[in-house]
């Protein structure tokens, strides 16, 4: 299996994948251009640690130990002084970076202190800027990087990359060609789930990969980055960005599909038959309930659903 | 064993020591204002972490992994921002302190990643300072801070700390009661060797305890510290400070003993006898060898010198 993506999107499929299979590789964004990682990328010249922490986070292992170390990874710094907000776990993998110069191997090094289960890649070996096209008021102007991407009013209707042919990761693309499943979101739209389809060599390999493609869509449309998109609007813009993606499967939580016939006509445009579900909280917070999304994917992936 | 310090020098003792004995805890000094461990400290509140994360990379574990997150430890960061000269130790040690609100099991678990040969304890609970009377051209000033200690001119009389009763710690008076034997020194003389005499209820414990009380002297006097103190004269300076303390060996490199009589007479003054063997570097360097350390010691220990 392999899960792309990014932030807390990407901690929800991983938090649910992880109960359904051993063999799980994440394969994130290096865009992050805010906070901590935006610090550590224009301080060090490295990637972008923190959606890579996150994922690895999500990996922990079970017991006191994986436990305790995601706990101190995740961990922020708060004081009135330099410190402030950094993530340790994004302090100890860029440590780990300068040590070995092998973003991957840096990454497997924290994977074994959290007993991860499963492996963190990121999507490229350089650090990327989202340069998004935002429309307001039937006008489009271009802004650069995530942060600006997701705070300039307006909505976003195409993104491309800078460098717009970064190296994509060897082992990310190996993974792709060789996984049984390749999971799209949920998370950011533009930001955490096209941004993969952006980087040539990867988007070759998600489109030759013999895997089948599974997206799993939003629950709520995302402030400043997709206001008011509708779940078909979604892989709209999935297939504008990826006109020749084949789907197979497309997963909705049942509360979000207001109109099942548009939503189901999107998804078949794509080659994907719909499955809607229940995969939110209980608590009417929208975000996905690791048990019930694991629940559903192992139906779909055991051909049960 | 037990072994006292700080700093490098702590480093070489332990370095030694874990060859000799699989029961080895540090107590180590907590009163650094300077680097990477003084700004945490302003910043953060916490005890200065950089004595501690050095003795807990002398423990490391002898493997591939020990050695790796050993590394990852001493790394420091080399930048023109915010984080240039913090040691990745150092925050570790200190996102552990601010988890788990207990500085001895945040030091635990650092030892438990490193697999460390060992335990490493902070001597005091609370940041110290170190104030010092230091004489120049007949004239006595007082500074405090260990920075100050070490960088102003003339030459240091006596130490005391602030607060002038601190916690001590608990772990550390348990271990220093049931050990066999407990060793003072190498290292800076008056900011990481003489400090644990002057926190009261360690001092205590380190009266009564039934262990064995070595002083490793040594191999250089140090710029700022003790410039042309002589080996009898680091002895004079200790009993001034502890006037009671037992010693039972005195142990000096072969190399820097310039009046063997001197010293023996200094050494039996405190109730020691005075061992001198080649325990220096041979390429020369004023550091030792923990082999040869490592020898002697255990040679001590089992009474064959």
């Amino acid at each position: 299996m392999v899960a792309l993506g990014g932030g807390h999107g990407l901690y929800a499929s991983l938090s649910a994948l992880r109960r359904v299979t051993s063999e799980l590789s994440a394969v994130v964004t290096v865009a992050d251009d805010g906070g901590s990682s935006g610090r550590l990328r224009r301080e060090l010249g490295v990637l972008p640690p923190g959606d890579l922490r996150m994922a690895l986070a999500a990996l922990c292992g079970d017991d006191d130990w994986g436990r305790t170390w995601s706990e101190v990874v995740q961990h922020r710094f708060r004081s009135e002084g330099d410190l402030h907000g950094h993530a340790v776990g994004n302090l100890l993998i860029v440590a780990l970076w300068e040590l070995l110069d092998d973003p991957v191997a840096g990454l497997d090094w924290v994977g074994r202190l959290l007993g991860a289960h499963g492996r963190v890649l990121p999507m490229a070996s350089v650090p990327l800027d989202i340069v998004a096209e935002v429309e307001l008021e039937g006008r489009i102007s271009t802004v650069r990087g995530q942060v600006a991407c997701a705070s300039t009013p307006g909505r976003v209707r195409a993104i491309s990359l800078v460098p717009p042919d970064p190296p994509a990761s060897p082992q990310a693309i190996k993974a792709v060609r060789e996984a049984d499943w390749v999971i799209f979101g949920p998370g950011s739209w533009f930001t955490s789930v096209l941004p993969h389809l952006m980087v040539p060599k990867l988007a070759q390999a998600l489109h030759e990969t013999r895997a089948r493609r599974l997206v799993a869509l939003n629950l709520a449309p995302q402030q400043g980055e997709t206001d008011g998109f509708s779940p078909q609007q979604h892989l709209e813009v999935l297939r504008q960005h990826a006109p020749a993606l084949h789907l197979d499967v497309v997963l909705a939580d049942t509360g979000v599909v207001d109109d099942h016939e548009e939503l189901e006509k999107a998804a078949v445009a794509m080659g994907a038959r719909l499955v809607t579900a229940e995969v939110a909280r209980s608590d009417g917070s929208p975000r996905h309930d690791a048990r019930r999304l694991a629940s559903v994917l192992d139906e779909i992936f055991h051909e049960k659903r």
